[in-house]
């Protein structure tokens, strides 16, 4: 049953999406001896205004 | 104070939402116990290109 | 595929959490129109002093 | 590493969370004694409709 | 209605939960202009094996 | 940045989340072109009585 949500910056294409999701789903299959069917993923597209680090958001220079 | 997340497709209408808040949370007090000001429940729209079960997105064939 | 991530304050016995997300799953199944298999349910306890309303902890008298 | 994610009706301007942001880490730090390298911060912009609180959408009349 | 999840490694005491709760909920009421009332905040205390970075867990040495 | 939460089932070894949070964030590094200093992985480790599906609960029998 692992379920994962992934948060990451906005822009990534359906076909990364789809890489991801297909390799990561491989990997946990492997690591934990799971079948593919129980695995989810869950992507969050986050804009770069809504994402800071040290306190600075993601969307001002840097 | 339960809180729910729930992360569905996308497509839902406001009235199925609306439907679906006031189920949810009459059953909730009901179980629990509590009072309906308590529960609060946000729902997450998810785009089937941003799903993936058994390593494939659902905006794919399957 | 709705999934459902519920906080709640620790202590609720394990019938009370089974006959919720009986409820819960039946709930949505009519309101949505998806099969019960597609409804997943997370429980997610909280203890008191991990939730705070208005900048006091929820362990802290009130 | 604290690691915030915080779910607030969408329509706050960039400089709202810019500046929310910089505080909150700035009260992180001092707090938990941590660098603010180690801090991040994610917004949820959450749709009216997308909320209940009591059973009730807030896009709906209270 | 802001909702804070706070993901942050176990080990805090319930005095600085106390403090930064506090402190981080006026700072959101100062910023947002909302009341405290409306501002819930979660800690999850998260153990090292639990948390990696750069594909390390932190309870390895770095 | 990207930030992944995986929800699965308790009982998974420090040696499988050690595995499992290496071959992951390899991937992604590898998919999405970002450097494995930008990738953090949280495990939240769930008892099989707060997940359900299909409305019963992974500790009852199925």
């Amino acid at each position: 049953m692992p379920t994962f949500h992934i948060e990451m910056f906005e822009g990534r294409s359906v076909e990364q999406k789809r890489e991801l999701a297909a390799a990561l789903t491989e990997t946990t299959c492997k690591v934990l001896g799971v079948d593919a069917s129980s695995v989810d993923i869950i992507f969050h597209d986050v804009k770069p205004e809504n994402w800071a680090t040290a306190g600075k958001l993601w969307s001002d220079p840097r």
